[in-house]
């Protein structure tokens, strides 16, 4: 039903008529039975009701070219256009254009946690709205145009709020963004600053998600591209270009480990996606790969069912502070499953003592403060090192998805000045710090 | 005498024998007497008191070379090392690495503001403490290590405080940062988090500053650089590297207007520094420009001299949101006079309300939210078409030098849901939005 609804929603001549350039996406196809479906703003298959993804026609010549191709690109997610669901002039139009963030060699990290091989720091944080949302929300934008629709929305109880009322601000579109009605005012002033539609919806965020839902097989959500609905199968596609930038980084060359957070799982999923498409182009070596995925404790499904070798993910009821990735019921934690599995990662999870411990040896270490969720990369990295699952003589890649700024409340506990005190050398002598 | 005590100071072997290595620095020269120093911590003249500033051997060479040798640089300010006080191999030691932040093209503001020319946002913001802060203190950190200092320190309220602490953590520098004792937690927190000294002062900031400048001339400060007190005249250079990226965003041509905002002024200084130097060099065609500065109302000291036609600068006690620039005796502020008349530009004001509406403005058109500083920058250039003193047909850059995330408390009064609901269509459609 979800489906038809979001088919008769599709508010555009382009879709109807099949002209839809996003470049080389050629169809959307399930990931459980392989049907394949016409490009259009739908995210469940009509048969199985299992998720749709794009599926592409790749771009030919050899991979020499593409990588001249991608080099003479703009310093953002739009030089890997070639490779993703938007048309070939998607950089000539207007976008929050994210992406091409820093990799951070973390030589003082490393060496606290006793890496002796090459461990980086993928900082999303760089981005414009200081998370990786902003990659995701960028692709949707794409979709929406192409679909015709005028008004961008979600749910969210923070980063997504702001990063789709600034790219639809910037892309010309009408943003209409549903928070629950209790949120912090600091994260309220991020979602409603960029001057879109925020509508506090007396409910928790369950209650704002089934809204939505309705909203989209109402006429009133006409002309409505909801991003992480009704976009999604464009809209998950941007974690793809974590992948293709950590390896440009690196120089095309494949790391030998990834810690990835773990929200719903699309992140970890897709980045696996992007790096088997690098292999299968040529632009790096196809060589083993682990992929390592990393939750909260206090909301810990997928690590769950992985430790007790279940295929199924059963949900949990949130209980952590890294809100960001507090998701119960994570819609691909099966496939997350899956790649961990094939590729001899793991998934791992620690507690909050530990999260803010390890956002704080970030910042201690390498001048990088991160979200609670990039405190979860950097904590499961250390347990993983620890327990033996993680080869500290390889090169691993630890994603930070986020910025401190934004939940300073997990910190501010247990983080404040070293001494108070009269503004006299004596006061400073006798605080005991001079130590030059 | 504060020349004598920050030589005395100077705690290495290098600076004694003159075998210091700053790139192109040839010397420190008197901005007043022109008298010519020795590299090392020095901020003042031993003659005339007057600043020190950075005087280079610039590179010899075409100007395509060097443009050749600039795009084959990293994507960050060491690009630019040979027109810097810095090592030739500056990108090889660890640093925070800022810069190349986005020059965003901000069509939507152009149209609100009735520019038909083309219109900039120079986005610092993208920086990785999230200010422009973080070039200075990159610059100071490599004339630290060259002289052999051991820790790194500043006072300060806020964006510098995080520059300087997490630059310290990532180059392996020990840091000491002074703030008055009562700053806000979000500050405190994010000074702190980078597990350096915080020392909170009994004091307001001017007695932070008066403390700083004993602990230079005491044994205890021995080792010790303060970015902005003995090694100001390198930090001061990191800000001619906003010029830098401007012209070469822009295809290596001047632009015809910029609008920088005005704390001590340096950095307004400074960008002319770097321009008048690219045309030297003939990396841009040498032709007009104006520089335009921008101050709060309630902290205007430069603006108002600007309008009285003085070539002095009356101290005023600040009063504004704008915090970052609420400096009322601005060291740099003559120096400013004098570029905004040589150049035809101009010195303008707004007030704390124009401030909040221009940071309203630039998110809502541009998906850009920026610290009250770039209120300020975007209000006045508003202010300056109004009363017909910025050429709107004309290629126009304005600065946002910091990240609205540290300063929600500006907006946070003004800025919330359209409207609150129950999760139903009917609250939905009775609330008014659904104007597809």
């Amino acid at each position: 039903m979800a489906v038809q609804t979001a088919v008769q929603n599709a508010d555009s001549d382009a879709a109807d008529t099949g002209a839809v350039d996003l470049g080389p996406a050629a169809a959307l196809s399930c990931r459980e039975c392989g049907e394949r479906f016409d490009l259009g703003p739908i995210f469940a298959c009509a048969s199985c009701f299992g998720p749709l993804e794009v599926a592409y026609d790749l771009p030919s010549g050899t991979p020499e070219e593409l990588k001249k191709r991608i080099a003479e690109g703009p310093d953002n997610i739009w030089r890997y256009a070639p490779l993703l669901p938007v048309p070939a002039d998607v950089a000539t139009k207007p976008n929050i254009n994210p992406g091409f963030t820093k990799l951070v060699k973390a030589d003082n990290l490393a060496r606290e946690l006793g890496v002796t091989g090459s461990l980086h720091i993928k900082d999303d944080s760089g981005n414009p709205t200081h998370s990786f949302k902003d990659r995701v929300v960028a692709i949707a934008v794409e979709a929406a145009r192409a679909f015709g629709f005028t008004t961008l929305s979600c749910s969210s109880t923070g980063n997504l709020a702001g990063a789709v009322g600034a790219a639809a601000a910037r892309a010309g579109f009408r943003s209409c963004v549903f928070i629950p009605h209790d949120l912090e005012q600091g994260k309220v002033v991020m979602a409603a600053v960029y001057g879109g539609e925020l509508v506090g919806i007396e409910g928790n965020y369950d209650d704002v998600n089934r809204f939505c839902s309705e909203l989209i097989g109402d006429p009133l959500g006409e002309g409505w591209g909801f991003v992480n609905v009704n976009l999604r199968p464009y809209y998950g596609e941007g974690s793809k270009t974590l992948a293709y930038e950590i390896c440009e980084q690196l120089g095309w060359r494949l790391p030998d480990q990834i810690v990835i957070p773990i929200a719903s799982g699309s992140q970890l999923t897709k980045i696996d996606k992007g790096l088997q498409e690098l292999i299968k182009l040529g632009l790096v070596e196809d060589k083993p790969y682990k992929i390592f995925g990393a939750q909260a404790e206090g909301c810990s499904p997928v690590s769950t069912a992985f430790k007790a070798g279940h295929d199924v993910v059963r949900p949990q009821k949130p209980h952590t502070i890294a809100k960001s990735l507090a998701i119960g019921n994570p819609a691909d934690g099966p496939y997350v499953l899956d790649i961990a599995r094939r590729t001899g990662g793991a998934v791992e999870d620690v507690n909050d003592e530990q999260i803010v411990d390890a956002i704080k040896l970030l910042a201690r270490t390498e001048g990088i403060f991160a979200e609670t969720a990039g405190g979860v990369t950097v904590g499961v990295t250390k347990k993983l090192i620890e327990n033996g699952l993680l080869d500290p003589t390889l090169t691993t890649v630890v994603l930070n998805t986020g910025d401190g700024l934004k939940t300073l409340d997990a910190v501010a506990p247990t983080t404040g000045p070293t001494a108070t005190i009269r503004p006299s050398l004596d006061a400073f002598r006798d605080a005991g710090l001079a130590t030059n």
